[in-house]
């Protein structure tokens, strides 16, 4: 395994490197959700780079880009291990130098769901994507299910934008309790752990109410809400039932509707998210 | 040569095309200023993609989008002629399919210069040299030396989104009168066909000024104003003296300064440059 850390170096490899190419971009602090991308990545390619780069302009001025945690030895080591073949971790000014003065609009379907509270998120991941893309040109790039919105951003950007890339999602890979797996799980204390089961258990409701035959989204969002809230250390921002691909806003649940939710739980802003009928 | 109207299409032929590969990209309607970068991409590449293609997006609502001169027929004749090996001709609609909905910002050099006269036209050329770069994937690329700011402003967009390819800048082709090549010129009616010669004279009393050592930006653009203003049928947008990478207004003129000048001659807009000590 290699690690680079310029565009030209990296650029060069991939010139030489058996096709396919598979890319899973991360943000580092690797864990099971990430290693699954990367299993996947490597039984379907011949060569799999691992990018590990905390994106600065996807967060928020407010948001946790300082502290967000990190772990590149201990990332490397887990990547060495799954069998990894190159790595990128750039420094910001490699893919950021002074003077970058380009900025992307994702459209409107970044301004749902998450980009009511992250305004700039998406159109900052849309940048990043686009860079890493244009510079790894892989066949395949994985993406994990737990961003959904994520998901749907990227398949329309490189849709719209003509990156040339297949966008393979892999489902959201969950602790035993059936907390979905984040890197931003670290800033939970013990009581909020605990409580933040509820978040799934709400989600897991929802299908089950679906499969009662009980389709009204009031309804079901009331009855989320009120289990979510038996914890008074979790707020919730929204909870939404939408169209997967375009995430409109559905009134009646049906197969393939996308149940999401989002909450601050402590420090830490949590989300989640099923497809019904999964 | 192959003329090709898909994506999909032009993608599968590329992966099977001898490299390196040579874009050029234009609007149609090519004139001797075209065919200079078709040749000169025919000497530096095994294959040559020439796209013809009148980019909606970059048009400003009140402008010439629909009326802009086309020639089909006589645009593929000539490549032939060329030995050009793929003409790429998509309808808007394999551009820009219904949902289309992602923009970009090129930053502050978009807004200076022409930028200030057409305030999405460079957004709508970055969307647009994305697209074509991420589909055809060209180690060059040809633009024009004529539009300035496109080159500059492509330049740093390739540079900001690592789009990987080379930009290559061609001298402006002129007339024999030294009116330079333009799609728009046929706009013009005999006399101001025959006035318009004034915006080159005009660069041109610069670079003597300069060779003279005037270098004072305020006497040298006074006295360009003056000459350009003989003509009762030209009015002058605006007569710029920049740096030609960042296009920073200069206060004194120097070697390598780029000398642009933009009017309305007519129906025609009509914009022209030097490059001093070129």
């Amino acid at each position: 395994m290699k690690t680079i850390e310029t565009i030209g170096e990296i650029r060069s490899l991939l010139g030489k490197a058996p096709r396919s190419v598979g890319l899973v971009p991360t943000m580092g602090f690797l864990h099971k959700g990430h290693m699954t991308l990367v299993r996947e990545a490597r039984e379907q390619n011949k060569t799999v780079v691992v990018s590990l780069f905390v994106n600065p302009s996807q967060f928020e001025p407010h948001e946790d880009y300082d502290s967000y945690p990190r772990d590149y030895h201990s990332d490397l080591q887990k990547l060495k291990t799954a069998g990894v073949d190159l790595v990128f971790a750039p420094a910001v000014e490699e893919l950021y130098p002074q003077g970058f003065d380009t900025s992307l609009d994702v459209g409107h379907i970044g301004t749902l769901l998450e980009g009511k509270y992250r305004p700039n998120h998406f159109n900052g991941v849309g940048v990043v994507v686009c860079k890493l893309l244009s510079i790894i040109r892989p066949e395949k790039t994985y993406f994990g299910q737990k961003d959904a919105q994520q998901c749907a951003v990227v398949q329309k950007l490189n849709s719209d934008l003509n990156l040339g890339t297949e966008i393979v999602i892999i489902p959201t890979v969950r602790e035993k309790d059936g907390l979905a797996i984040s890197s931003r799980n670290i800033y939970l204390s013990h009581k909020e752990r605990k409580d933040a089961t509820l978040l799934y258990k709400s989600l897991k409701l929802a299908s089950e109410m679906w499969r009662q035959s009980i389709f009204d989204v009031i309804i079901i969002k009331k009855q989320m809400t009120s289990l979510v809230e038996k914890s008074s250390l979790i707020n919730i921002e929204y909870i939404s039932v939408s169209n997967p691909v375009t995430l409109k806003e559905l009134n009646l649940l049906s197969r393939g509707a996308l149940v999401s939710i989002a909450a601050r739980v402590g420090k830490a802003r949590l989300i989640d998210n099923i497809t019904l009928g999964d």
